[in-house]
């Protein structure tokens, strides 16, 4: 008899949460829902908790737990609110397994709390890594917890490199798709739209990371998640543009040998591969058809018209805590973005401002990435409340 | 202190065997030849004796044995003749591995004699698996010999498996350049000249195999080859055109990931690949450089136009004797049109023919192979004979 592995996802309501429950039911033999975390979508996670009978639930979102709590109280599921029932929620005894898909800084805390609580990970959110990955990193070592990456270029790395020694690695090609303006004119780039930036040419996500492909910030903190993951020099992680996503990642070994993961983009595969610890479960999704994509193209990365890229290796070059304020400060910046507050253009002006204001300390510990994060984040809305002001 | 690893190479002075003498001169601290077996170059078996001093040499050409004995008698150096000189090479005591690299059915012998001396193999030679593939591998697992393939497209599906099991595989895909007439219409086949023929895009190789390439028999025994070599079912088996020949393979598995290994053409990567099994060697040869590339491009292969590919498919649907009997028939059908007996389009003709003739046996022994062999050569020589008195 195969044993069922008990799954918590933080962030079930997201775009990651809602393909990894996907995965779950279809491999429903493998996997048990025991928790859920999400914001305060009512409507979604009260379906989510009757659909799986969850141990507990807990929303960042303490008014929509009133809600929740009266529209599906079900005997035996625990509902709780904030960041101390999200962490009670990523430690429960009975999970196997935290699938960490919270966007944003907000997903640090649940994160380094599953790992020290000994759960295997399957990791979406990049900021636990950006903000403090020589803890997160350090933590996993000592409780021997595997981190197996969730997102579409860390899974081909993960896959690509199949345990490889790190001395045998030359270095790691992270492809982008080049986000929504690739061939956009650098001089038109100031004038684009809100609803420009929310549509990705490959990949459907979030609005957040969306943004975040379109500056190329996205494939920055990539770069430094890599950096953590995989124990790599930054100057040895290399962007390579490649507009169609078929080609997910590649590690280029000292050989000169290169292997790569390929595949349509559907985050469901490398989701399933993390849930099975790198096992390959047979799966109806679509597979590529090579004589029907005919081309696979690439070219380098325009780190001047997209500086958000060069930001995130200079901040990872410092290090300390400035991986943490660049991420802080990116994060209020694509908001105001959103919000009509700030142009296109103005998140990198923005990033960079608050970047050189700041100066660098050592992060020691959680709190020190947190006091970065929040530094970070003041000193982004000053800045922008002056752009507004001027 | 690192161990050297004595070498034998079967096939010195071809292709293969200069790449890795090469190899091993890059890595001299590694490698050691002990053993070289060659046809009858004189000259360049002279040059490799002088310089690697092995403990023995072996030649089929038993003319150029004296000469050889003449031009270069070294103390210490056995040279041998024919057949069971060759194999008494193969098996020597103080060889840790074999690189079996001799074009064509004669590989056979010398192949299948190292592999039940418990040497591991490097293997370049597709004909020992194409005539004798169920007793080769079976010889391999009694004696735990490892075989590792030295083709591109082996060594690329060996990588990318990276001892995945089988059960998680669902297909191989085995790129192809599509030789040098991919673009050729159909009815000019039958007036390609040797010469054009002779000319490969993309890789520098021997006679025999850049016809193969030119008329995709060199793929179809690849098929045949990668159904022994990895367990897989013929079916499971795809041959993709990719005319740059960057993607030297891939795998996809069970779960819709796929994994490629890529690189420039250089024979000598999966060389050092299998002479150090397996491990990572670093080495100053050039690396992909995917801005410059810009495009990587891939088509169904036309099996109308290279019917030898649906021959192979066919023959090793078939199994048995029939596979011996293709390439035996291909052997004697190219080497007939590099004399100007027959023309391009005779080879696939002259296949097909022979294998119409043919009644199919099980193979139980490399006797049986040989066998096979023997009949199809035969056959073919009589089919060309009448073609030619036509």
């Amino acid at each position: 008899m195969k044993s069922v592995k008990n799954i918590v996802i933080l962030g079930s309501t997201g775009s990651i949460g809602i393909s990894a429950l996907d995965i779950i039911d279809r491999q429903a033999d493998r996997f048990q829902v025991v928790g859920l975390v999400a914001g305060g979508n009512v409507g979604k996670i009260g379906e989510q908790i009757r659909k799986y009978k969850p141990k507990i639930v807990a929303l960042f979102d303490e008014s929509a737990v009133k809600e929740v709590r009266r529209t599906c109280s079900l005997k035996g599921v625990k509902i709780l609110a904030g960041i101390d029932g999200i962490i009670e929620a990523a430690t429960i005894p009975e999970s196997d397994f935290v699938v960490s898909a919270i966007v944003g800084a907000a997903g640090l805390l649940p994160t380094i709390s599953a790992v020290n609580a000994g759960k295997d990970i399957g990791l979406a959110n990049k900021e636990a890594l950006v903000m403090a990955g020589e803890i997160v990193m350090e933590a996993a070592r000592k409780k021997k917890v595997k981190i197996i990456p969730v997102d579409s270029e860390h899974s081909a790395i993960y896959q690509s490199l199949s345990g490889a020694p790190s001395k045998s690695v030359k270095k790691l090609i992270l492809t982008a798709s080049g986000g929504a303006f690739r061939n956009l004119p650098k001089d038109e780039m100031e004038n684009i739209k809100p609803e420009e930036a929310l549509k990705h040419p490959n990949w459907n996500m979030g609005n957040k990371i969306t943004i975040d492909s379109s500056t190329m910030m996205n494939k920055g903190l990539e770069v430094i998640e890599a950096k953590w993951l995989f124990d790599m020099d930054p100057d040895n992680i290399e962007v390579l543009i490649h507009p169609q996503s078929i080609i997910h990642s590649m590690v280029e070994f000292v050989d000169t040998s290169i292997i790569g993961q390929l595949g349509l983009p559907d985050m469901r595969v490398p989701i399933s591969y993390a849930l099975n610890l790198g096992e390959r479960v047979s799966s109806s999704l679509g597979s590529v058809d090579f004589s029907r994509i005919k081309s696979l193209t690439f070219e380098s990365p325009d780190f001047d018209k997209f500086p958000c890229l060069t930001y995130a290796y200079e901040a990872i070059r410092k290090g300390g805590s400035v991986p943490a304020v660049l991420n802080a400060a990116n994060e209020v910046a694509v908001h105001s973005f959103i919000n009509g507050e700030i142009g296109f253009t103005g998140i990198a002006r923005t990033v960079k401002e608050v970047i050189d204001l700041h100066s660098r300390y050592t992060i020691k510990n959680i709190s020190d990435a947190l006091k970065a994060d929040q530094w970070g984040r003041s000193a982004a809305r000053e800045r922008i409340s002056e752009i507004k002001n001027n």
